[in-house]
């Protein structure tokens, strides 16, 4: 079945107080899935979680200048509306907010934003200043333009693969008292390992094979953090760096909320509790990223 | 009758629902009214504002240690609960949300906050960095905490007195699409004219006299406004300037949204349309702020 699709904030709201009022659970829920378009498997899993748990589902399609530094990188961000409304339908997604951007900017640029601190300086927000107040500044208007009922539940998808979007918007729900829960995720890969993303259709073919090596090495940790070995982050950095199409940028083990580094970097230390690989790298003109949660298995590493 | 007092945020969500769910009105509307305590008469008339228009009102008494810069002044901040729900109580109000810090606080300083911009930096912003940010941050928070059903109205109520404030948090409500509507009380004065503040009880006899004359300044540029002359503000500056015990901060005419100057200032061209005069100045160790919609009014003027 195909979703409604709804263009404005109103159309929104009364789509919304329509379904939940005729859900059958009292008190009822609603999953939010906000993404940027030109879909792929990896928003079709949280489409799919958001089914699974909630009464009504909305998914929103923005693609959002406020968290584009370079207008060329937003010029050349897909658009593929169509392709993706069918998609959402066949993930069972309710309403479809795919607004102008007059709409979700009435007013002009805004003036008030969410600014992300320290959080969003390092890694993503080294190579992309302001992204991460773009981003938190639009996810928050479109928490509030969905926010249903105050005794519905109220749940909010993204996927892992943008590891520290996630880590802020969690930390953006808490400092803020957003009522939604942050649901996160898995990353969906393709078979050869490569982390789906809108950015992969623009990869060679002969770059796409050498942007494998992100996948490999970040495996290569997690099977090292899953046997309690040292992780010797240094072997894995070699690894990325002898492929010659790969420019790396970043390549760090952190603490998952924090993103402060932790000390299992190059050293001799055996891993254990849990970490987050983060990466990322150039490949020909695409940015890649990538990311990889670590956690030791004691038992594993015995047996 | 006394209105019930609640410490943590699933107290408030668990009453104001309760509250909402047994309102005869369907959809029911519900009020908040942030306060940081120390209640005088201008709280009380939003108080009974939100009660004239809302099924339920919420009053939130929480002194906001984020936006205060100076470690001293957040220490003598008055605090005055037994007294304040007593008048809440006396104004219709059905619930007080009276968080300790490390509920409202509870992951600590937080790292996401709203950030004023622009707005935020003239005026009181000069004088208090970093103010706005912090007073927007606890307002997205408590809108957040109050926020009712998604088919109930939701309003939220400031004073007039603090005219910056106000036109941050209409900005932050449209830049944000909170779907909270602000509704604006005017000041509320002495019998002599001095604008109602929690810091008024730190002026002596003689300062308190002396500062009068800033709400004379103002009406003085009421009068000019309403009768269409030139506002001469410089007049009006050297008024409050006679007066030895009071030492002028700024004095401005600007646009009541955007907070830019107007062209009448200093100038010899008549008053037209609106605008607002915003006065800051100390009176011994107390900093005082007041302002003044100014509205032409050409059929009076010809009257």
């Amino acid at each position: 079945m195909s979703p409604r699709v709804l263009t404005t904030a109103a159309e929104l709201r009364a789509a919304t107080i329509e379904l939940l009022g005729s859900s059958r659970r009292h008190p009822s829920s609603l999953g939010l899935v906000p993404t940027m378009g030109a879909l792929h498997e990896g928003h079709a899993a949280l489409a799919r979680a958001a089914r699974e748990e909630n009464d009504v589902v909305v998914a929103t399609i923005f693609v959002n200048p406020l968290q584009f530094g370079d207008p060329a990188d937003l010029d050349r961000y897909p658009r593929t509306l169509e392709a993706d409304v069918q998609l959402l339908g066949g993930c069972g997604v309710d309403l479809v907010f795919a607004p102008p951007q007059e709409e979700v900017y009435a007013g002009g640029a805004p003036l008030v934003r969410l600014s992300a601190g320290r959080l969003g300086e390092k890694f993503e927000g080294e190579f992309r200043p302001g992204h991460f107040d773009g981003m938190l500044t639009v996810v928050a208007k479109l928490l509030h333009l969905a926010w249903p009922a105050a005794d519905a539940s109220y749940r909010a998808y993204f996927g892992q693969k943008d590891a520290q979007q996630l880590a802020l918007i969690r930390r953006m729900v808490s400092d803020l008292n957003f009522t939604a829960e942050i649901r996160a995720v898995p990353t969906v890969r393709s078979a050869e390992g490569l982390a789906l993303s809108s950015r992969n259709r623009f990869l060679s073919e002969e770059e796409a094979r050498a942007a494998l090596v992100l996948s490999r090495a970040l495996r290569l940790l997690a099977g090292r953090a899953s046997r309690c070995e040292p992780l010797d982050l240094d072997s894995a950095v070699a690894l990325v760096e002898c492929e010659p199409l790969v420019e790396l940028e970043y390549f760090e083990v952190v603490d998952p909320d924090t993103l402060e580094p932790l000390a299992f970097n190059c050293s001799l230390t055996p891993f254990s509790g849990e970490g987050l690989a983060l990466i990322a790298a150039r490949v020909g003109s695409v940015r890649l990223i990538d990311n990889q949660p670590l956690k030791a298995d004691p038992a594993g590493a015995r047996g």
